[in-house]
């Protein structure tokens, strides 16, 4: 999706609800395979630049700044369907990952699983993250 | 997934990291057509429950209690798989889910797009939202 108008983007910010923090949960979903990428959050001005230019901009809790995903990585989402949810408080973004969508190197930040009792590792590295960040 | 040994839910509870709420916040997607259904919050008590059980329950935040997903409405979702992401505070539950997972009688809580630079809502309604909770 490339940008989308100004008073698409006011309808979006106006049928959301921001928690306390002014925040929104939004899970990136890879639009093509239906795999869930991660989830992460957005405030009003992720929302806004997102839309405004189709690449998905998320709120970093951690570093209190907005974050460009693939900003430093380079494994942009670019957007192709903004939705959410009946209450408001939760986006679907369907995207278009480039690479992978975890820092470790997978590309999905959901490896982790329950298999048989035990705790297993079910997404292999396919990015050395040391490239990632060039470290 | 039917009830998970208790080393095995321990060793789930040890690997998530509750928020300052006592929260994660939990994806529940359909295990074989991947489409992602709603979005809810857990706490330990909720994680252990569904573990055990095989019967997703979240916390709910309005209401404040354990909130076994359809209770009340019979659209129960069976666990098929139990993810979290790596940084703990996030999970992907693979559920299959009976009837529609949004109390307004959709499929998925997911149903508000922007399309074409409209606002539209992209699911039917395939339950009766009134005969779902008897009103």
């Amino acid at each position: 999706m490339s940008g989308a108008p100004a008073l698409a983007i006011e309808a979006v910010l106006g049928s959301l609800r921001f928690d306390a923090q002014g925040l929104v949960a939004a899970i990136a979903q890879q639009h093509d395979t239906n795999e869930v990428l991660m989830l992460a959050w957005m405030n009003r001005d992720a929302v806004e630049e997102t839309l405004r230019t189709g690449e998905v901009c998320y709120w970093s809790r951690s570093r209190a700044k907005l974050w460009r995903k693939g900003e430093t990585s380079g494994q942009v989402q670019r957007l192709v369907e903004f939705r959410f949810d009946c209450d408001g408080d939760a986006v679907l973004l369907r995207v278009d990952q480039t690479g992978v969508a975890c820092h470790t190197g997978r590309r999905t930040c959901f490896y982790r699983a329950l298999r048989d009792g035990r705790l297993v590792s079910i997404v292999d590295i396919t990015v050395d993250p040391d490239a990632l960040y060039r470290l």
